[in-house]
């Protein structure tokens, strides 16, 4: 058997302490790059990079020019040599030889830092003396390089679509010339687009093809530049290598793409026929200079070593692709997210960002949970936490009106404006119907636009959205009816239980009982966004079939017996006897009468035609699932890759509006008498019994005053409940909102409307859960500009009063816009119902769970709870929660309905005795974890991390969700010491030597 | 500034020549790894190995156990730690710190290369042996090792979805005692589920967990495992390595998770606090042992240096992704497609595969072309072509038949029936009016029958559908019309024309002139059924029109004006008024008669709603767009995450006849009088005044007879091109089939079915494109089983007669199938044609090209073409194929459609005189290459690669495209050396020395 021999390159014989063989010391390496990241920093942040890699290359075999065949900001973009244009941006995979030459060249190159020169002919003459001083380049050969060095630089740039589609009508148009003249298609003309100068004229000026450079938007003001020339030249026999920081970032002529002074040069010329490895090792130092980490040692280094620091640093950090699985020709694309840097820096910096298991989190599929911060803690003062809010949202009052330019609020108020129209007008219709017409559509729409606008206008919240809900409405019902019953004034009994409501809400308000808030997690928040967004998207179905029924279709219909139908106005019997003698001239009037009219005269409509509408039921289904499909297919319409970005982005904010003017006209086109949106036209009570103000005493026994406390009770825990659980939904962490929430005052402007709704006898507004997603929905904003590559960031939504306020104006103005809403079919809005109810399921972790159940588990996505919590347990959650929602739907389908938001109690309830199902860990990742329960939890962890295999150490799935939200936080070393599992990892690393010499020195 | 120095740990001072630094001879690293991968091998293929990582790890605090963490086939899977399930299949991302680390395992622990052991206490025994007798084991640590190492396995097994749902169930049973028993959910439970078996009781046989093991079915029959046992223990002071390679592969108890004997160890157990070093080393090794090119050198190795040698080999080829640029925790998905592993092997064993720019290529997009193989080359002999067609596809006779043998069959049959019943319907409908009814629906059907199921029986590619076509149903009107005008017997006339045609047809065949179809580029190709699809398109389109115009919708309908719809049936004004006496009683005579008996009276239908038919249309388009929308999302449903993958399939598969299924049942539900699909069910000639046979002489004069010679000249040409264009797009190479094609036969076919259709007076049919592309799609393959993560690859066609055969059988007995075919409504078949035409537009890269016109630049996919040939070329391609097709769609509008398919040739010479526009390059990537111009091909490559930039070697984009099936040609390497360009790369790879040695050693 063999036995293992020392080698005679002995390598591995350098102390290292991150290794397995038992070696120990700090490296120097690494005490260097601690050093120069752990500077204090009195100066600003080094500058974002620009990073152009130029080659030399011959054209036509003519003079030798610089050719820009890469860039990079971020991620790499590489000219295509035939394509001739930018690649996408990609991911620079590099190969490990190439980083190792590198590492060579800056070991035996020239390193000069801080270099004083202000032009181009300056540095490359600074550099070939230092290399002739050392002697690494002969003497005579100095002109040359310089003349080299020199040349004139070509740059990619970039055109745009339009003018290469011009392009196309050029080379059309010279195609005659072409067929006798082939030779234009040489080299000549496939360069023509490639701008052009010579260094020979050295300006500091940036020159016009720079300055055109649209790509310069991609940049901050203050980038520089760092220019990587390689090349392959026949006169030398040994590389020259170079790597120059000067000491101010000056325009150096045309070298660079955009008018961006530079800083960096790294120079390598070589004897010929190792241009590949010269291009590798060029993309090699242009990644470096763009990895955040090497760029601040490069802007930092005092000396060569600091730079092989970094570059062993680099090495230490990369990512190893085997050959056999990954083929490198494949570009990856960026990734959605990076880590950060700062966990590489402050390893050096002398912290350890990796907290993981005692940081907050958000229960790991993509935010979600909402913060339980300022705004829900119980201050124990009178009105302590509404002083508190109305503090808080001061400050933003005007900012709240600036932030709201944006063309997306044009398409946010016209979508929640339609939203809240349909939804006044089909609660108004049930309400008038409940209550006998003393509520009715004008009273639906003049509440909803006193309500909503002073909401908007004044609220904690402004993205809220109120409207009437489903209980509110059942609750008017039974209220209607007992009044009648009992013949009680029925305005004036609810007079009374508003105002003891609202007095309740206010003690509420007072007492911050909103704190109580905190206790629905996203198991409470979840099951009931959806169980509403469920109800959406029944009521939508149930409208259509109503319609259906309304209109309905003749299935028997025959085109051959066409003659058979019709549908005769025929005299009733009775009467028709009594006529009989003038029957003939009878008949003929009767005939002629409408359906309506027919009916007035108590006629009898006779005939197969009768019962049926043609077309209309068929054409609403067709206008239903049309907007439905055009809007959801819009809305996805920003992630497809037809159009430039802005186009596709206005498409998509404004993909409800067009699928509704869309089927709006095809409605038109059609010509059926679909059912139309019509608005009242006239201002007035419904009932002419009743005006616009309730006379508080007079119409009924005086301890009803009294009594109504009791129904108030109702209504106060139905308010405060459907009210807080959407005031939280909206003010979920997800939504990254910055302007705070304000659930105190929310609650109180809803007690002042509920009393101003009650003298009015308008109908009582709580938040409507699915309309306020869609408005939040509507007015996401994701960063604009970013480097190449990157991913834009989802920034926030646009926190402002305008939107709402408009909505709500609109709504009060739409009894003056009935002409243009007359065109708006029914179909189409309820199409938007159903669309806003699917939109409002987005992204919630129970509909992806319930997923789930259907796929098999290779197939299952890499979501984190899945790494982390056993199947079987996810499945069972989900099961739980289709089971709560289960009994809810049947709760709501009752009479019980009114007591439905209670229900929501219950679930807190559920969510409560789960923790005896589950365990804290699964909970924490599943669920946000109960916060009486933190001391639990905390014990649950240490309980946990003492039996936590030696195994389970691994960086990739650190047993708590990586939270990205958290600020790393720096703790002194010893203190780290103290936690000995987290201790391991950060004193590991930390003490770690530099790349090489652990692997490569003797 | 500071000089280079001469770093103390002196490393890079071993030559190498891959290095731009000039030192150089060959390593013998490499010359080690040549001389293993180039032995000859007598004995089979090394097996394929499965990887497991088994882990030590303390249960409870008890017992230490081995757990498994990972496996590997080709791609990583891990055990999710919380998850208790196994990861997706990954490429498994290392950090070169555990390479480096392995690499020192290798360097220093015990290396035992075929040892002869059968059982694992054997192995252990003389590892440990081995460790103590070098010194690098106490002699009193023996015990502890082997108890160590003959622990427990616990493997992780996978459960079905339905089993853990099971569980749910079990779970949820048990929650009331879960309530009081907290304890119930402790890791005892969560580890309930792996099975364990202690290898004390030591047994060569597998246990029945393994052999339950459904993991299996991934492996072939004779696969081996490797396994690698990593852990920590307490009593060592320093690691203990080993690697084994057992001289006989042997089932060494339960040690593995699958029944596979083992034929690799890899053992590492170490002191405390390292237990993540070592995991990854493990995973680094594991990931080596899956590797294809360390595989074979672990299986030939010799000795310790050829493991080295290996390692460093892999090493050279890795691939590094920037620490800033990609997130380590992204499991990265397998590609769609890797590299082979010979390019690897070959340069070591002697040869290079990458011929950039000499192989034949397929245009870059997934295939595309077709071969130019045997099948088109001109014999120069009578019927060499057709004999040879008839040599090719006899061995196959048998297998055509039984290769149908799989569900997949059965719904290509139904799916290719009904889109042919419905084309022998509508153009039998057609020709019926064009030929007032000689030919009607009935011959129509007799016709398709007979040919197509002689066709699909007997021809050379019974893929290929024949039907009626656009050309000949123009060609019959304008015959009929002649015949009719110039008072000729129509259907004699036609029988000799068939004949003539016949005649010349069979004459094409004798002279193989199918050889020209080698002339019909990528570009002739596309355009042509490109237009056919949008022809498919537009016609389903046309055909609801036309039917929305038969049954057209009163849009004026109010319902309250219902009274006033009707539709009466008066007595003609003449007759009305010669009967005005009677006329009470005849009125309702008249009243009470249907549509059809109205107007047979010569009634006259009064009313407004006479003209009318509701519902229909709309109910039509209803039908219409959901069987398309339906098929569309159930064929994609395949590549959708629900369900297990046969289901999926399975639904895939029957998309189309599920849709049907579905919206007919949505027919009968709303009960419309939609039109159905009517076939005739009686068996005789359309027209009474024809029979089953033409006698070929008496109707018409003599010179007649030799007159037809003219006209059948143009439906030979039209026969032709129709047929073997077709066949060309079927015969494609993209198709993948293996049967080879038979132009000559198919040709030969065709003309003998023209006699035959001629004589029995049947319409003439030849080969339908897109009826043919939906045909192969039905039918495709992929492969079943792979190594997890493994993407599954298109096999081929189920190439088999019996699909075409049955097709023609049903329609031939669709006469008697009218009453289940009277259930399928006519709308929904229109939908199955835009389906079809949609369909057969996928992957073709006209259609790519036309959606980048679309796409700014920077979102276009990274496609092939678009790396090397400029944008405006490629868009000025995309241009003129525009413009052609706009041209020929003009054409066909008109009634020149009778020369349509002569425009072909049009085509044809469009595409040569495209030679002057593009370069050969870019044609080559876009098109592929006319033959004829092969030499100049050549010649304008030489001429580029002569001014190729010596930049322009990159490996990730040789300037041209990769062509996967070609394979790999070893060439000796003085061959190489002749060729500047290509020996370039393969000697600078060839004699590259190891990779440490270049970069580590002294």
């Amino acid at each position: 058997q063999p036995v293992p021999k020392s080698l005679p390159n002995g390598h591995h014989c350098q102390p290292m302490n991150r290794s397995i063989f038992p070696l120990s010391t700090v490296s120097p390496a690494a005490e260097r790059i601690r050093f120069i990241l752990g500077e204090e920093d009195d100066g600003p942040a080094p500058p974002q990079l620009f990073t152009e890699l130029d080659e030399l290359l011959s054209v036509d075999g003519q003079e030798m020019e610089w050719k820009e065949t890469a860039r990079w900001i971020k991620f790499e973009e590489k000219v295509e040599k035939g394509g001739e244009r930018w690649s996408k941006p990609h991911v620079a995979t590099l190969s490990l030889h190439s980083l190792f030459e590198l590492r060579t060249c800056i070991e035996k190159g020239t390193i000069m830092l801080d270099m004083e020169a202000s032009t181009l002919p300056q540095v490359v003459e600074l550099i070939t003396d230092n290399q002739i001083e050392i002697g690494q380049l002969k003497a005579d050969l100095k002109d040359k390089v310089m003349y080299t060095l020199l040349r004139k630089h070509r740059h990619q740039t970039k055109k745009s679509n339009l003018r290469s589609l011009a392009d196309i009508g050029k080379t059309v148009s010279s195609a005659s010339r072409l067929f006798s003249n082939q030779e234009n298609d040489s080299p000549t003309t496939t360069h023509r687009n490639l701008t052009s100068s010579s260094l020979n004229d050295i300006s500091d000026k940036p020159e016009k093809d720079q300055l055109r450079n649209k790509f310069m938007k991609k940049l901050p003001r203050d980038a520089e530049a760092s220019n990587v020339l390689v090349g392959e030249v026949d006169f030398l026999d040994s590389p020259f290598v170079a790597f120059v920081r000067l000491q101010q970032a000056v325009m150096l002529g045309a070298l660079t793409e955009v008018p961006v002074p530079t800083r960096f040069l790294f120079i390598l010329l070589g004897p010929k026929g190792k241009a590949k490895s010269y291009h590798e090792i060029g993309r090699a130092i242009a990644t470096l200079m763009s990895d955040e980490v090497f760029h601040d040692i490069a802007y930092k280094a005092k000396d060569r070593q600091d730079l092989l620091a970094g570059i062993d640093e680099f090495l230490d950090e990369v990512i190893v692709l085997p050959p056999g699985e990954w083929d490198p020709a494949i570009r990856i694309e960026p990734p959605k997210s990076l880590p950060s840097s700062d966990k590489r820096k402050n390893m050096y910096a002398g912290g350890d960002s990796q907290m993981n298991g005692d940081m907050p989190h958000d229960g790991g599929h993509g935010g979600g949970g909402h913060a339980v911060g300022d705004e829900l803690k119980k201050t124990g003062r009178f009105c302590g936490g509404l002083l508190l809010d109305i503090k808080r949202k001061a400050p933003f009052f005007v900012s709240d009106f600036t932030d709201a330019f944006h063309i997306q609020a044009l398409s946010a108020i016209l979508f929640i404006y339609l939203g809240t129209v349909t939804n006044a007008i089909t609660f108004g219709g049930l309400l008038g119907d409940a209550t006998e017409n003393m509520q009715g559509v004008l009273e639906s729409f003049l509440g909803t636009a006193i309500a909503g606008g002073a909401f908007c206008l004044l609220a904690g919240q402004p993205l809220t959205i109120l409207s009437s809900t489903g209980p509110v409405l059942v609750f008017e019902r039974l209220l209607f009816n007992f009044s009648r019953d009992n013949d009680f004034d029925y305005l004036e009994f609810r007079l009374w239980i508003g105002l003891w409501s609202a007095f309740f809400c206010l003690v509420l308000v007072a007492t911050d009982a909103s704190f109580l808030v905190q206790y629905f997690t996203r198991f409470t928040e979840e099951g009931f966004s959806c169980l509403i967004s469920f109800i959406f998207i029944y009521d939508a179905f149930k409208k259509m079939l109503k319609l259906a029924h309304h209109y309905p279709i003749n299935s028997d219909f025959k085109m051959e017996y066409i003659t058979q139908y019709e549908c005769l106005c025929m005299a009733p019997a009775v009467l028709g006897e009594m006529l009989f003698n003038s029957g003939a001239l009878m008949n003929a009037t009767w005939s002629s009468l409408t359906k309506t009219e027919c009916l007035k005269y108590k006629g009898e409509l006779v005939g197969k035609a009768c019962e049926f509408v043609p077309d209309i039921t068929l054409m609403s289904f067709i206008l239903f699932f049309g907007t439905y499909t055009c809007s959801m297919c819009l809305k996805k319409f920003k992630t497809s890759q037809f159009f430039p970005t802005t186009v596709r982005k206005l498409i998509s904010d404004f993909a409800i509006i067009l699928a509704i003017l869309i089927f709006c006209g095809v409605d038109m086109l059609v010509g059926v008498d679909t059912p139309k949106l019509i608005v009242p036209t006239e201002f007035k009570p419904t009932s002419p019994n009743r005006g616009w103000f309730v006379p508080p005493f007079g119409g009924n026994p005086w301890w009803v005053y009294l009594a109504s406390a009791l129904p108030a009770l109702l209504v106060t825990i139905l308010v405060f409940m459907d009210q807080q659980i959407t005031a939280v939904i909206v003010n979920r962490k997800e939504h990254k909102l910055k302007k705070g929430a304000g659930y105190h005052l929310d609650l109180f402007l809803v007690a002042v409307l509920l009393v101003i709704c009650s003298f009015m006898g308008l109908p009582w507004y709580v938040a409507a859960t699915v309309i306020s997603i869609a408005h939040i929905d509507s007015l996401k904003m994701e960063t604009e500009t970013s480097a190449p590559g990157e991913q834009p960031k989802f920034l926030g939504v646009r926190e402002q009063r305008v939107t709402g306020v408009f909505v709500f104006i609109l709504t009060g103005l739409s009894v003056f816009m009935s002409p243009i809403l007359k065109f708006i079919p029914m179909p189409v809005l309820y199409g938007v119902f159903l669309y806003m109810g699917v939109a409002s399921l987005n992204g919630v972790q129970f509909m992806d769970r319930l997923k789930l159940l259907l796929m098999p588990a290779k197939h299952q996505p890499d979501l984190v709870y899945l790494r982390h919590v056993p199947l079987r347990k996810v499945h069972l959650f989900t099961f739980i929660q289709i089971l709560c929602l289960a009994m809810l739907w049947i709760l709501k389908s009752t009479v019980a309905a009114i007591i439905f938001p209670v229900m929501i109690l219950a679930l807190v309830a559920v969510r409560k005795a789960m923790d005896y199902m589950f365990s804290q860990h699964d909970l924490s990742f599943l669920d946000d974890v109960i916060p009486e329960k933190d001391k639990k939890k905390k014990e649950d962890e240490k309980k946990k991390k003492g039996k936590r295999g030696s195994i389970d150490s691994d960086a990739e799935d650190s047993d708590y969700p990586y939270n990205e939200n958290v600020p790393s936080i720096k703790i002194p070393m010893d203190m780290m010491e103290q936690e000995p599992f987290l201790g391991d990892k950060a004193s590991d690393r930390d003490k770690s030597p530099s790349f090489l010499e652990r692997h490569t020195s003797c």
